[in-house]
């Protein structure tokens, strides 16, 4: 494999020794699963332990986690854990970590919020959460480790400074640089200019727009299109969207006010993020405007606002079930206008299509992101990328939290500014840069990955597992038993054959009779020395009717022969 | 469910006799397959016959096809078929139709080259093929039908005037109104209108850009962005795009012309699709220009063009085997530029990612839809939707093409012109439409629906397959194998497990010898006339390892329990 010359390391000799160690154990290589490793010798923090989504190849699978044996190894020279904000591949893989290491976490109030209840879900106690506000300062190990205000589509977001024995580092976690945020806490230019004119040694920055060119919109253009539709409708209006997106909730809310409706909340994770946002003080509330769900229809349509989970099509979500008419409060009518205020994790698009179609179906009107700008990113685009790159001026460039092609151009966003091509580091999962004053140089990974949940089995989901579940779910499977006389080594009786996911019935009758015929004619063939060679068998049954099956049908069914002794 | 009152039909006696009936097969419910009958009296057309491709939960499926058994019931009166351009979408389904049914076929030149091919790829001869040109017309019973140029992402595409005893019909197929295209043959604007002039019944026309704001951007706009990539590009360059996309490959053969470049093909479909094109003269290449792939290596890198496919990601295309160095002669190098020139399909956008990411590190420079312009749609915008309804100023409009949210806003679209709220009509696939010259009105719907195409069977995965399919693929499966002695009803062996994408061997171990304790536990406590019932003992088995599997597992493989009789 070329890789291009741009990027690589400089044929330095190893550093070990007074070098910082960066050390990404997720979220580069991929959206999702964000974990990262700052370590001077026997010190080590962590910034984020998040997790991604399953992909349609992964299938059956619930989430996926990063291979975290690297921190268990050296769980002793763990300091704490620093999380810049409460999205769920951020924070999500903490309760797996938790229950195997157990530092200290260190986070804003709202995060440490989120944090508690994630925990107490999987009755992790005795963890110890230790709120910090923006620019308050930590010192865990030989780091001190600066909270900075940053915009992103979640409240109380921060990026770090860290100051360490080699330099200053700015890793900036998602942000975007918002000049109208919903909570007037702007991203802090100011103190990460300060780290500029200080001096810094690297900038690690959030890459996920990296390819979006020009600055991302306000959040408030949020709040005014939510004004013209929530005024202009005579009928109920229907909002979907993250429910950890507490500033798209205020800006309802505060449109609600405005146009004299109530808000109704359907969805569990909507009720709680809500609840511990209202309670911590984020998100403001008239007491008289959140009225309870079993009571909607003691109200007329044109003084409802129903909050809900199930932007992203989930078959089990709220919004979902309103859409095929099983939701038990709700049943969508003519006049109804359904706000989906957010955008299609790829993916999902054909879900939320198919959610889509049923609303309009049911008389419902549907504002999306495609015909309305009912969502923002919560993102920095790459004119907002530059600026942070200018603010900070690092000596190092680190391009964080993407898939490859989005580091890759995140990249060259910096080789356009004045950050020097032999500075700017790729990096991915696993790999290790040893960093000091003026040097970097990349070492040999440490093991990284991805590791797959599926119900409560972590992990244990193997390659050949995931390989045989797309087999069978893509063509079927056919068990076929033969049962051999333990004393002659003859046929006993005649093949039994069943299948799943393969033809019909009536179709499976005539060719299970032809492949009992085939069956039984390769053993009547078969040598007495080969009779006993079960293995042997197994595999010219499985070649034999795989070889037919394909001819007659092109299709290539998973087929298990099991010989058994009668 | 409720109907938006808007759009139904109106409590009419039925018309029957003297009306014209109009009945989509495909299409008008979801993006492809398209296939729209007209039927007056004895006489019935047939225009377009498309497929579908599957969505990730059509689990094995190759492709979708309309059930056409309509078409089988009618076959005497079908006068002919007509097709509107050669994308899949509209003649894919040719081969099943016409293995059943035998009409002959009317189309312009190249897309009666492009269904030659394909029929002779199936071994189906004898079917007559009539290529029309435009402003010519053709007389199929009582329906005399006028071809009528559209510009759209294939060449020769054409929209239809069709005159029916009844009144004028306009058929648009799927068009755009480029001002500039690539050949020259622009939207027949003149002809549409002088419909207009003398009074159209009813406009069916394309929904599939419904939901996009403004003008579609012309086909040039891609044709200057490769000038400037070719031109001013150092290394080579390949081009992923859709190999019916004739005019794609003129622009690249044009820019290559320009940057005396030599253009090299790979993948199947490119270079039948470019030959049957260049015979039919719709693509002019400079004979010295097409070189064979077979000699690339002898040229400089910057006299290279390489056209291929694969822009959608497809795992067995030339473009992701370069993408992975399993491509016989290309192999991806630092100072390539590839150009992704298509829109990701919905469903397509990780597979796309995935070989973007391989493609970068590999050195490549990619270029793609969302960060530079190389490719526009083929679609109809809506101000290009408005222009077609005011030319053709129809009494009824029926919005074709498109899944119901698409069509939902063709129907706004028209509303907010001169046409009546009563005078569109929302159908979808079955429906049947009668149409008189001042009324119309909904009748009982014919059979319709997706017949899936998986191997050589058609139409034989039932649903329960697919469900059985997406069970095991979440999920796994477990097969449990119980000999009873024929004579007493005792168990005869030790329970044999088997299982297949579930667990992995070593955890499937202690977990297997767990179930064979439950299993024979339960089988001794059955009293003796429950034994006889296997049916029943196979129900309560599956129940048990279920429960059983869930409590420890959270996961729900199928469990398929045999008793054997030995």
């Amino acid at each position: 494999m070329n890789q291009p010359t741009l990027f690589t390391a400089p044929p330095l000799q190893s550093l070990h020794h007074q070098a910082l160690s960066i050390i990404p154990l997720g979220g580069l290589g991929e959206v999702g699963m964000n974990m990262m490793v700052y370590e001077y010798e026997n010190d080590l923090i962590l910034v984020d332990a998040g997790l991604m989504f399953p992909d349609q190849e992964m299938l059956g699978i619930d989430i996926v986690i990063p291979d975290f044996s690297y921190l268990k190894e050296n769980a002793s020279k763990i300091k704490g854990i620093v999380i810049t904000h409460g999205h769920e591949d951020h924070i999500g893989a903490l309760p797996f970590l938790l229950s195997e290491i157990n530092p200290p976490i260190y986070a804003t109030p709202l995060t440490i919020g989120l944090i508690s209840a994630k925990l107490k879900e999987k009755n992790l106690n005795n963890i110890l959460l230790n709120p910090v506000k923006p620019r308050e300062t930590i010192t865990l190990g030989v780091f001190k480790i600066e909270f900075i205000r940053v915009t992103h589509s979640i409240v109380d977001g921060v990026a770090l400074g860290i100051t360490t024995p080699v330099g200053r580092i700015i890793h900036t976690g998602d942000f975007k640089i918002d000049q109208t945020p919903v909570d007037g806490e702007r991203t802090d230019i100011q103190k990460l200019g300060e780290y500029g004119d200080l001096g810094t040694l690297a900038l690690l920055s959030d890459s996920t727009n990296a390819e979006r060119p020009g600055y991302t919109l306000s959040e408030k253009v949020v709040g005014r299109a939510f004004d013209e539709i929530f005024c202009q409708s005579k009928g109920r209006i229907i909002v979907a969207t993250f429910s950890s997106n507490i500033h798209r909730v205020q800006q309802a809310v505060d449109s609600a006010v405005l146009s004299n409706r109530k808000i109704f909340l359907s969805g569990k994770s909507m009720i709680r993020n809500i609840q511990i946002a209202a309670e911590l003080g984020y998100l403001k509330i008239p007491t008289d405007i959140l009225v309870k769900l079993e009571t909607i229809n003691d109200y007329p349509d044109d003084q409802i606002i129903l909050l809900t989970t199930g932007s992203q099509g989930e078959p089990l979500s709220s919004l979902f079930r309103m859409a095929i008419d099983t939701h038990k409060q709700i049943k969508i009518k003519e006049g109804d206008t359904v706000l989906l205020s957010s955008r299609a994790i790829p993916g999902n698009e054909r879900a939320i299509g198919r959610i889509i179609n049923h609303l309009f179906r049911r008389g419902a009107e549907v504002v999306y992101e495609r015909i309305s700008e009912i969502h923002v990113s919560g993102h920095a685009s790459q004119e907002e990328l530059k600026v942070m790159i200018n603010l900070v001026r690092p000596r190092f460039f680190i391009p964080i939290h993407g898939e490859y092609r989005q580091l890759i151009h995140h990249a060259k966003i910096a080789e356009s500014l004045e950050i020097k091509k032999e500075h700017i580091i790729l990096m991915e999962d696993g790999d290790v840069v040893e960093l000091a004053a003026n040097r970097w140089v990349k070492e040999k990974k440490v093991p990284s990955g991805r590791i797959f949940v599926d119900g409560k089995g972590v992990g244990n989901v193997a390659d050949f597992v995931l390989r045989d579940r797309k087999h069978i779910g893509q063509d079927g499977i056919i068990v076929l038993i033969i049962g051999i006389d333990k004393s002659t080594g003859e046929i006993a009786s005649e093949p039994e054959i069943i299948s799943k996911g393969f033809v019909s019935e009536e179709e499976a009758y005539g060719l299970f009779s032809e492949l009992n015929v085939l069956v039984l004619k390769l053993l009547s063939e078969l040598n007495p020395e080969v009779k006993s060679e079960w293995i042997v068998i197994e595999g010219m049954v499985k070649k034999t009717l795989g070889k037919y099956i394909y001819k007659q049908m092109e299709r290539r069914p998973m087929i298990i022969p099991i010989i058994l002794e009668m």
